[in-house]
């Protein structure tokens, strides 16, 4: 990883942080100077009558002559935002200002955060519906489950754009593209495997999903109440679904007696899992403790039970970010003029992103680093490729 | 004025125009470099979440900290647009996308176009009542009359910034100025003149409202149907306020009439004025022919029967251009932290206006280009001054 120590060694201050913040941190420019009356006359009155007019008789040119098309609106109602849940959509502002930031440096896109003043899911939709014309997908952000499954269901119904709530998604893409390449670096084949989830949020239960779809043997999702399994009367539908395609061995129990014999666990629970519940994994198992900031294990505790360790922090190696995964694609999906983002497209993502690790590939380096120039681009072509358009 | 000849006489095409408009005519930018994982930590996470968590705890910091305070939304339905008419809110992005490049341009304000695929008056409201936490101005744009002044007034009541309607108060504003210089130059005063207004759309009202705050001695609006005076039984309800708050001599019968003896004839109507009628209107008259592309009567015309023409073409002297009014506008009631923009706000902004052209005031330059520099400042200066902030 090609980070120079200086930049993580000199401490980060509030005054360093809110001094960025100041104003925002977004800016609009036009893409030609208006400052003739030649320029004025083509970007605005008379010249742009023409293009409006033929939009008007061709629907088709308002992919092509505006800038909607390629614009993503980041869109959130602040109900679980980072680790500091529902803080509410003004709050919530600063974080949807940064995806907007990523999106135009790792996916070259325009981007947008729009923050509402509202939880209620079919008002979310009604507002991106009567919004249409405006923009050309849709990324939902830090909403809470189990709502977030509802909404992103009804506005993928509701829109004929890419849509993808990418606190599940995109982190389900990036830790199977860890994963891959943990299985591969501990000899492991995907359809032997038993991997465990603790957390049946929004990243839990997508995670879950795209490990099924790519053949894991066996997944266990738990939950703050223990292991999900079918008999349980105390789940909601979402968790429901789940317990029926997971645990195929019908474990009972807490955290513990999931992690017996499991080969990998993924965090993404926000609570402690305890050392001597880690011991009870096969030999070489995977670790992959994502809760941010503070894992459920750290480090140095999970390295003593396990081959490969991943954290979602940028201070140690391996950090399941993100940002390998949401810019390239939505740049792909925009790319190819697909629209819905499919199974199919977020598994060539992953792919895209295991195989760029490929070349160093060693306990520690499973993933790229987010700022590898190489990911946005390569997943974006990935993705496009398997969007079938 | 200090336009190139060049710049108007090569014939803008329409591949020009169209090889401008591809893709769209906006880019969002990050403000700061991401290329860094210190940078990531201060605009991302970990360290946004700081910033997310104060503005949870102080939402004023909501106006400091994000871009939204001083971003504003330029928002139609597309029904109203230009000379095209009701093109729908896909059609009429071109033109928004516009309006936001001239908000950076001139007022030096980010912009983005929202255009609504609705025409409910109570949806469009609600729309941005919900979107609220994600903007600090609305400049509504392209609406059809007389439902603007309804969807005006409920937005201004909804939400606690500013909120314009541009075709009516920055065409008003920049209408005041020009006449404010024209009777100068007659040697006329204000409560001395009777204006003429043909059109009784969004400019047309909005034209009378503020020249009737201004102080005119007489002011006749005509409609299709001809003069309107509160007899006529055929109004729609903003038609008959101002039925009661004009035409004080209670004048009959068609443009003709009103032209009799008139000091001032104001275009906004986009039909023909016969030359004969305003032969009618008194000596040094002043005629503004304000229709785009094509005037209710063209300069050479005009200037058979009047002292002083304007129009809102490009490429003739005195060209009526929102451009001179709205940015400024904006960017004053901004800057002060106004919640309203206010009758005084635009008066200030017509003075404003007025005054620049003082120093090279003549019958061919009533108001400053739209490309002068100092326009933009002047304007957002006399606005926040006048804002009572």
């Amino acid at each position: 990883m090609s980070v120079s120590t200086a930049s993580t060694t000199t401490p980060i201050t509030r005054d360093e942080i809110f001094a960025a913040h100041e104003g925002g941190k977004l800016t609009v420019e036009s893409t030609m100077p208006l400052d003739t009356k030649r320029a004025l006359s083509i970007a605005y009155t008379p010249g742009v009558a023409q293009v409006s007019r033929e939009i008007a008789e061709d629907p088709s040119k308002h992919a092509t002559h505006t800038w909607a098309s390629r614009l993503v609106v980041v869109v959130s109602d602040g109900t679980a935002v980072l680790g500091l849940g529902d803080i509410g959509a003004a709050a919530s502002l600063p974080v949807m200002e940064g995806k907007s930031a990523l999106f135009r440096e790792f996916g070259g896109l325009n981007s947008i955060p729009l923050v509402l003043d509202t939880t209620d899911v079919d008002e979310i939709v009604e507002t991106l519906v009567r919004l249409r014309p405006s923009f050309g997908a849709v990324n939902l952000e830090d909403i809470a489950a189990p709502r977030c499954f509802e909404l992103e269901e009804k506005v993928i119904e509701a829109l004929d754009c890419p849509v993808m709530h990418d606190d599940q998604h995109g982190t389900a893409v990036v830790v199977l593209a860890a994963l891959t390449n943990a299985a591969k670096l501990t000899g492991r084949r995907f359809e032997d495997m038993r991997v465990v989830i603790a957390g049946a949020g929004s990243a839990g239960i997508a995670i879950a999903e795209i490990l099924t779809a790519r053949g894991i043997g066996d997944v266990i999702i738990t939950d703050s109440k223990g292991v999900i399994h079918r008999d349980r009367d105390d789940l909601n539908h979402v968790k429901a679904r789940y317990a029926a395609k997971t645990n195929r061995n019908h474990v009972l129990g807490g955290i513990a007696d999931a992690l017996e014999g499991a080969d990998a666990f993924i965090g993404v629970s926000s609570s402690k899992v305890a050392e001597e519940d880690l011991a009870r994994m096969n030999d070489d198992a995977i670790i992959f403790a994502l809760s941010n900031p503070d894992p459920e294990v750290m480090p140095d505790v999970a390295a003593r039970h396990a081959a490969v360790v991943a954290t979602g922090r940028s201070d140690f190696p391996n950090q399941i970010n993100n940002v390998l995964a949401f810019p390239g694609i939505f740049r792909g999906a925009l790319d190819a003029g697909a629209r819905r983002i499919t199974s199919e497209m977020k598994l060539a993502a992953a792919e895209a992103i295991a195989e760029l690790a490929d070349d160093k590939l060693s306990s520690d380096y499973i993933v790229p680093s987010p700022l590898d120039p190489r990911v946005g681009p390569a997943v974006a072509a990935a993705v496009a490729a398997a969007s079938g358009q």
